[in-house]
């Protein structure tokens, strides 16, 4: 195999002990396993999961749960508020197929209970102050209201409430992380003692990997929902969440220029292969990823030495080198460059990755 | 045609304005019209411009000449420092296809001229100080050297200078665009005092959109290049470019959630939809797009409301709407969103696009 254009390298091995990982600890804790798909979108990738005895995933999106029901999933949870316009995809999937949605509106629901032809499960998602999507804890009568509507209907079953932790994402030490859970799992109790004596078999689902990665204590969660810990990647490492060594996927990209005055280097590698998600350095500079020598086996990579990307445009990454980086690379060298939000960089390269055993 | 998830809309009447205003002016001042067709990637968008009688284009990968190759260009320009490792990909292009390259290091010139199988054009990339790829004005020797490698060499042709004035897109004003292009236009008339004595056949091949929309003056400039003014974005009608009725391109994106009391909406419509770039607005907030009530035509856009999106994450985008825009929303509605720059967006909605007459 020759590569001589911008790759997504997926290391399967490190991606099976990433999974180990999590799956140990939710076996450890007696949670059920939703891996997130939306990170890696392949069906390969989800085998490695299904070697795990994993039969329950989470995806995004309509089409996503389209796409892996056709591949054979049975159990899939679609994380997202519910878009009622999509009402015909999601009664078309297979009726074998248990299909879990999520409302965060009473008008949804209400949709949902009159236009469902499929029998779904419904989850309500609870917003612990990240401020994207989902109903504030503080919203008792909202979310009870909702909760009565689903459980009366004939063809939705009441499964619970759903809290993605997004605000751990921005969590700079293990500590920051391990403080916003705590706060969470005192809200989960909340309400779990508020609404499980009149619905007694929902279940709290919880998400993030960060939480998934870090925490010891899931008291009141029932199910883990994480999905970036497959890859991981640089944003990651800095929160803590991971070793740099356990990040399992990397952009190879050829090295078309060097400026060895100024110790730059250009590399075939843009926004359209990278995304433009950025880390801030200590120094305040923004950081689109982390280059390094690799071996001819393009997954021994070499931590030793290294280049930052600071800009990227559409097809160009520019990176500054250390020294000794900068002394020994040469146009023609095909570098590895981890990550900084492996979700968006896999998304842009679904359709140029290779997977290596 | 009912449009139930995010998806990508091209307005084809807007388009055609907006390469018949570019044309018009290439035409005046009698400049070969080389566009850029990384915007649009499209084989139905490349014909409106063979339309206007354009013949040669401009792509910034060897996939991308690759693919237009197939579809039957015959004259490409691929304006992104050759990648070595790619030297198999040009020789097998069509010998019928003019395959024009660009070089910015003796090495790649010297790879080439070893390597090459297949007849190319060779334009030498210089930097007018955007500090990307490129060879500064000042390296009078090395742009020498290449020349004379390139020019005795019997399988390239040395084609001239190519510069990308991407300085440009980080002006705020009209009056920035033209000062960065007086300045790029005297660097241009000096290399062209200093070579073309000795390359008689030589032309300046210059690019971006901004300086195409604005600009009146292209004395020393042989050859035109933009790309991104078939849609135009948000990013340059804030520069000056454009107005934003000329945005021929917008994402229509489903709401999911409205948080009227915060005058906040939540819509299907992430990075993975619209990329992660931002555009400042005056009071410092980032803004990754506008969002519009839209016709049933999905084309006709009501501009008197609006709604600014301040987050995105892989799927969902938040806005903040004006008062009439979070009075008439409701769960359900198609909004159109403009993007700040639909180069990054069109190729992540490559699959997923509909093009309106």
């Amino acid at each position: 195999m020759q590569i001589t254009r911008p790759t997504f390298v997926v290391n399967k091995k490190q991606c099976v002990q990433n999974i180990a990982k999590i799956y140990s600890k939710t076996f450890a804790h007696q949670l059920i396993f939703r891996p997130h798909f939306k990170t890696h979108q392949s069906q390969e990738v989800g085998k490695w999961f299904q070697d795990f005895g994993v039969e329950c995933i989470t995806v995004s999106s309509v089409e996503m749960a389209v796409f892996f029901a056709q591949n054979g999933w049975k159990d899939i949870t679609i994380a997202f508020p519910f878009n009622i316009l999509e009402i015909n995809a999601v009664n078309s999937i297979n009726a074998e197929v248990q299909i879990n949605l999520l409302v965060d509106s009473y008008e949804t629901a209400l949709f949902l209970t009159n236009n469902l032809t499929k029998k779904v499960g419904i989850f309500i998602e609870i917003d612990l102050f990240y401020g994207r999507s989902g109903i504030l804890p503080s919203e008792i009568t909202q979310i009870s209201e909702i909760a009565s509507l689903i459980s009366e209907s004939q063809i939705a079953d009441f499964k619970g409430f759903l809290i993605h932790a997004g605000n751990t994402y921005t969590a700079e030490t293990k500590a920051e992380v391990l403080a916003i859970h705590a706060k969470n799992l005192q809200h989960i109790k909340a309400l779990k003692l508020e609404f499980q004596q009149k619905y007694k078999d929902i279940i709290v689902s919880y998400g993030d990997t960060p939480t998934a990665s870090l925490a010891n204590d899931f008291e009141g969660i029932d199910e883990l929902r994480p999905g970036n810990f497959v890859y991981y990647d640089l944003m990651q490492q800095k929160i803590g969440s991971c070793f740099r060594t356990e990040i399992a996927c990397s952009v190879l990209a050829p090295v078309v220029r060097i400026k060895r005055e100024l110790g730059e280097i250009v590399l075939h590698s843009g926004a359209v292969h990278l995304s433009k998600d950025y880390i801030l350095s200590p120094d305040g500079a923004k950081n689109f990823g982390e280059v390094y020598f690799v071996a001819n086996d393009y997954k021994t990579i070499y931590y030793n030495s290294k280049a930052i990307i600071y800009s990227v445009s559409q097809e160009h990454a520019l990176a500054k080198c250390d020294a000794e980086f900068a002394k020994k690379v040469k146009i023609g060298d095909l570098l590895a460059i981890l990550p900084i939000h492996s979700c968006l960089t896999a998304n842009l390269m679904k359709n140029n990755q290779i997977i290596l055993a």
